[in-house]
């Protein structure tokens, strides 16, 4: 049990890239880790303004989620829709994320976040995929900006940003993002 | 129903790269499809001279099952060991397989062909089998003659290379290849 | 004489970038090896559906001079247009194609077959070009579709798919080709 | 005053080369929001050790610091140490992160953050910084491990972690990682 | 004091990116010796046609200051403007410009000819200065014929070439540039 | 006639890349334009020498053989080794040269210089060779430097740099370069 494995481990989120860009024509895509790195990062600012609007929300926690809820990948890869009608993605990331932490030393807590974010089991968890979404959708615009195109599909995640829990809240941010896209096209 | 769909999908093969060497470190990697050209390379060579010896094999097929062996893969992607065992690649690749098929004319005949390599059922598929383990010692070497290091465990195939029904016949290509790369330490 | 030695020298085909298309731009373009994939499996469903159609043709020849057709870019490259202007490609590639097979045991057979895709000297060998210049479209249409451009001049090759003897046996093929573009400008 | 705007700045950390590496000879290195993805990994895990260690830290604290420690690098880009004898990297960090911060609802609460990593000025900054240097480490023997040299000065940072005041809890990892590059060379 | 180790240090300008593409999504941009490259092949041919114009020019000192106008940068990289704004690029790259040449057995002689790029000092320092933006204006061109968007900021160098000294003579090249960029939109 | 056109054509040397390099697993290769940026440079600084050292030289007259010389490439591409065995590369060259300084407003000027580096028709033309070998060295060293090995035949170059007229003068250089490959291995 060493955590420096399991820091190595989840050196391969670095050379992995996100399939879903690859496959329709980004030859260089981000990596796992890049788009890991935005969504912490969106994460915090959105679980701190959620606390400041009096939501109780536990802001490490989130932070957690955010930093762990990938790192299953390191395992598995990014699996791309396209298999996911083949694979069960979700039961092969649910045994990965287990066997990770168990390098830990609090295998259970730790597998508690992963699920909390899998299973939506708490209000952090949700935050960490709206988080997420929103991540993917500020990748596609930057992607349209610098010419690429066959990105369309990926929008549909707005539907569910403002299907969201969270959109009474993040409505500006959300709508700001669908504008910024009108105006690419 | 289009051939035109099957070939615009199986240029995906162009695209992924092959996962076990991208996760030892080979940041630009072959694709999938650079592998299965050169599996089917070797394919036409080792099945005629296996034919030139009078053993009875069907050239054509082989060459078929070479070129389809890895089609499943446009929409399951390059599954790494480290996934395989959290994800029935096996079971994926069947079933994408056979939709993929679907596509052309004759989707049960492919299928059969895609079959006879995956489960060992003819002469042929396993000859493939025995050309696509070749091949990825063929790369392993080239990546290791070019500075690329930590792939020894790609090596243990050279064991079921000299395991294979094939060896007696290829013994000296094997073995060229196992001298090349001692040289190359 | 030695098969492993020509399995190395096929890797090149891996390394080396179509040049079509990085002279157009794009940054990372398909291997010559990923091109030559996707040739053979295009031919593999145009010969058989060609012979479901009652036409008289070698499938394994057929898929032998697809795997065979680019090889001497092992040893020339792939010389793009501007540089064809000024060398004798054809001359080239015949002679290192010649070179190539002497490391086989069937040095005059694999050069026949070469010969009849670069002088058109078969059926099978021309179904081949015809699927050689299928295969670049399809890969013009993906770059396209993903954003890049400056690809027009590639789409003259159209012109000579409808002047092919193989056009009205695969009309459809090509005019949804064509209509697929159309629909991405 | 957007966070969409911030959170589109961040993306240059993933098409920014950390480079370090790049001037090594490490053609594809990380970008700059691999490098801080794994950071806060790694703090996550040795803050919640700390902590169970009796140790008094804010973790929540720790891991909005190590997402934030380099994202003034989004203006600012990865200047490496040939370019830092010449330019006053620190300060000019320091303006880019206030003036990024200005974005977001709490310019003040996030520049302090900033600004106690990287200027040592709370146990949870200082934390970041030793976790941004094991970062380094792991990354150099990943690079190492897959065949790339050149990069013996990096090691140097290894006497300052020994030299940290967190060694005493992470003396195993620190020793570990040591240990590993030994074996590797 | 070794030229061997100035040709080595003048090295990390192959490796290192023009961070303006980059930084607007093109993911594999031309590096810095590629620039300085075609800057070096620009004002070569300008030189010598003012020359022939009966302007009185060095033509060698021109070249001399094309080959060596961005040396600085193998030390301080390519600052983007995002960054130039928090750093004193012109400092620095004045002060590693010195520290390179004093490796050369004729450091003021050589700094002289920087500091006329850099300040202007010279009709030849200026004419860099010039081909310097009309190289970039040409890959600006070149990108987007490609595909990539979001390079508009670059043409507002067409001004700055509008309104140099050496407009009158290059005017048909300008605006030859200007007209190709406008069908190309 | 236009420059334009010329310079966008030499935009071609950023896009190509040096294919010795890349046959061997360099991934990512210098470009053409990268190499002659360092050949410009190199010519630079060891034509200022001879001419400090007495011999007559013409510096304008070198550098513009050096920003010149691998021009024609612009066309017909860095043809290796392997294929030059079958193909004409110097007489492609000449042609080419010769057709795209039609482009300048003094195609006969150019061309010479040209053939003073191809044909060693000149002292400066000779010396640009030398720098070009020199240079081709510098790079072979930084690639073995960060881990590339299958590199030596590069080296057979050195031979050829101490069996040069520039030998005397420039022998420092050339050991040095040598001391520091075998420190190196």
């Amino acid at each position: 049990m060493s955590l420096i494995d399991l820091f190595i481990e989840a050196g391969n989120l670095k050379k992995l890239p996100r399939t879903g860009w690859l496959l329709r024509g980004v030859s260089n895509p981000e990596s796992i880790a890049d788009h890991s790195y935005r969504v912490a990062l969106i994460t915090l600012f959105l679980a701190d303004e959620l606390r400041a609007k009096g939501v109780e929300i536990d802001v490490e926690r989130a932070l957690k989620i955010a930093v762990l809820h990938d790192l299953a990948e390191a395992r598995v890869t990014d699996i791309p829709l396209t298999a996911q009608y083949y694979l069960d993605k979700g039961k092969a990331e649910k045994k990965a994320a287990m066997e990770l932490f168990i390098k830990t030393p609090n295998p259970r807590e730790y597998f508690r976040l992963w699920r909390e974010y899998e299973e939506g089991l708490s209000l952090e968890g949700r935050l960490v995929k709206f988080a997420d979404k929103l991540e993917m959708l500020v990748q596609a615009l930057e992607y349209e900006k610098a010419g690429f195109k066959d990105l369309d599909e990926f929008w549909s995640a707005l539907d569910s940003l403002r299907e969201s829990e969270f959109y009474e809240h993040f409505r500006e941010i959300v709508e700001e993002l669908a504008g910024l896209r009108k105006q690419n096209r």
